[in-house]
């Protein structure tokens, strides 16, 4: 019984990210009310994660990702996934949009951070063994095939050529921020061309190329995605909410199991 | 800072559900290895929130109730919600389930708990006002359509007559638990009799009543069909996980927003 | 069975949020690429949930309200429970911040939505009958206390006075965006004011105030807390998993309830 | 624009798991009502995943595991984040469950899911490489030190000797399913006991050894675990909602960042 034992004494959790008394709240040591008076969300992003405001170049990268992957219609795994738990719920807009985030899974918008694990290891690899771009390209991308996995980064359900490639890789170039990341992933889509179908790098291999020379870990490539992506899932709740009656979802069906017993 | 602030003493939280040591758990206070050995989950279902362990007609009408609700297929909100996050997560089945969960909302399967509080109304308004059973039922009933709403527990999307309904009401005059919540939902069902529609008592409706009868808050109806519920989403989720590709769900979509501007 | 039960005719979705085809992708009918040039992501939030995009006043109104509520620290029940979930999974981030969305309920931030239906009433009642802005603040206070609830956006567990709702109602007046909606949250504060203790304007009513003016609906008051919040949940988790080891989070709990049985 | 691309067509989902027509439900081929009427919920578990009723010794196991995890407490991670959403949310009682499923992650809870995988590798390397049982044991466990990993299914935090465990498999042998997964799983532990500090098997690794003598694939060990546990969830939130104030629940935090800035 608990009276025999001691109750495990408790430790205060310790956070370097804010801090607030009765009359100031601070982000990263940075008085709030004066980032709202002059910063932009996408600072205020880049510093909670990095404890420093951006340049206004890495503040363009920031808002032109956040941007690239804020909505992709309703059909998107994370928007269907808010708009059934919608069609079900009222009372609760935040569980619908939850819902949308844990969509965002290792197959919708995983490539991101498995694409910055695989930029990481194949220039530790290059260095490592001091081989040329290309030949660390190569090798990366032919283990992962071997592991029968495909490339994350590389080809769209939806787009030929991911529109939203190109853009980021020249606002990358124009602050001089276009580094190593964004040359390895080129090097795998170099190695990965086919003689009929060429797999091209989609926003998911973009962000990681770009946000991997900005310095950040992988991990932040599926967060920027949450991040951005929320915007669109209030925008597909509500509007599930303001055209559609409850309950309108009914996904068709067909039993192919078991006949009935007896 | 938090120099300046005093960090807010903590206070350990307080339970009665269940306690342990190094060598016993207790549920309510039973040792959870005696209920091991010769109890059923649903007992345990009901000792958890009762703080005693069930009759056998009170462990009846919980299997029957957890049964009746366990699966309606995969096209319901809350397994599409679990399936849609399943094609797009394979590594955190708890995210899938989560979303199923997220999905039994007011509108998909609220019924219950909002049936069971007016059943609580009716019957409160019976006895301060020395009602009849169908002249209570006929107010909260003009009452509910007064607010243009539908009254919870009456209908079915998919059946005329919700087969799990008599066998719920059975169950219960068999084990002589039919009590005021059975009448007062049945005066309702005959009070809402339309000349050419009837809207027959639902599974909602009559877990509802049901479980009035057997003495648990509202809250309890959403909180059964929940447990009931996640069998079926954790066998939905297995068969996504086992029949189908990641991200092979497609909702169609139409635009009919604004055209492209410039 | 289903053999002889026609499957329901698919009726694709409809939306008018996001369109795409093999080269584009448009939000709200602007070509995203070209966003992600010059816009930023509180353009982007507001193109999303108005169809158009945000005056310079307008925008910095958004990311003010945007940075507010970024973070406010790990003791929050939204970062709390992004913590506690990330203590016991390392492998599905969005899980992590997901749980954190979920307690973005209606008492945690849930403030701003409710304050926006007030708000709106009141104006409404205001108009209605003819009232003062006084007037029409007493009676809606007054009749918030009947039922027995606090005013939402008022009073602050932290803060004494919230210093963050001065600068959101700065920045509206000096865009010329103050308008009924701050007034009217003045009068119920100064209607609430107490002998020995006010109840000053929040962060909740002042963004509730400052996007009522701007036209926006209650729910998005939810929407931006969450989109918002949704930064400091992803700093809080990277916190957890990069500090501290998995399954550190012991609460300390003292049990109360029946003793062992036999 | 959509014009100009084909809308995919829509194929219906196929599900082997229920069906139901206007006045029947069926599970796995058994009507609903009838299972209502005779069988146990641990019946109707076992039944949407093995798609037949289990025995009635399998319905025991089935039994004790569901009971083994239904409550640890509310400091377990899964009930604490359940409780903290339930502090900000009176709304949404599915919010505060799901909150909770979502930390029954790979450290909490999911160490019967790896432990079922490694028990299927051992047996299959013991078979391959015809070795004895404590050899197959001891080549797993040197591996996954080598992986700098503890082996799931060992140890407790809170039990030096874990209750739940003798109990299970006294079940497993008094209904003769004790098999090699049990006696894998024993082989491991005496091959990882200390000098001082043997490292019992607790009540994942235990399940995962029936569960896979009952055979059972790993992901149901996290599955049966969630099922369980949500009964415990419910009776955590129903607590917290019952006997606590909204907004209770604040963790003490400590400030170690920055200093504020100028």
């Amino acid at each position: 019984m608990s009276a025999s034992k001691p109750t495990p004494e408790w430790q205060p959790w310790k956070s370097a990210i804010s801090d607030s008394d009765e009359t100031t709240l601070w982000l990263r040591g940075h008085d709030a009310t004066a980032l709202m008076r002059t910063a932009s969300f996408a600072d205020v992003v880049f510093l909670l994660h990095r404890s420093r405001l951006p340049t206004a170049h890495e503040r363009r990268l920031i808002d032109a990702i956040l941007i690239a992957v804020s909505d992709h219609g309703p059909g998107s795994p994370s928007a269907a996934a808010a708009r059934v738990v919608a069609t079900g719920s009222r009372l609760a807009p935040e569980a619908a949009v939850a819902a949308g985030v844990l969509a965002i899974g290792d197959s919708h918008a995983g490539a991101g951070l498995a694409c910055m694990q695989l930029i990481a290891e194949g220039l530790q690899l290059k260095r490592d063994e001091n081989l040329s771009m290309a030949d660390a390209a190569a090798r990366i991308l032919a283990a992962t095939k071997e592991r029968g996995a495909r490339f994350p980064g590389l080809g769209h359900r939806t787009h030929s050529t991911d529109p939203r490639t190109a853009v980021l890789f020249d606002l990358a170039r124009e602050g001089g921020a276009e580094g190593d990341g964004v040359a390895f992933i080129r090097a795998v889509e170099e190695a990965a061309r086919r003689p009929v179908k060429p797999l091209p790098i989609n926003v998911d291999g973009a962000l990681a190329a770009v946000l991997y020379d900005l310095g950040f870990p992988p991990l932040f490539a599926k967060f920027i995605f949450i991040i951005g992506r929320v915007a669109g899932l209030t925008a597909q709740v509500t509007e599930e909410y303001t055209r559609e009656k409850p309950m309108r979802i009914r996904i068709p069906v067909v039993y192919d199991g078991d006949p009935p017993k007896g």
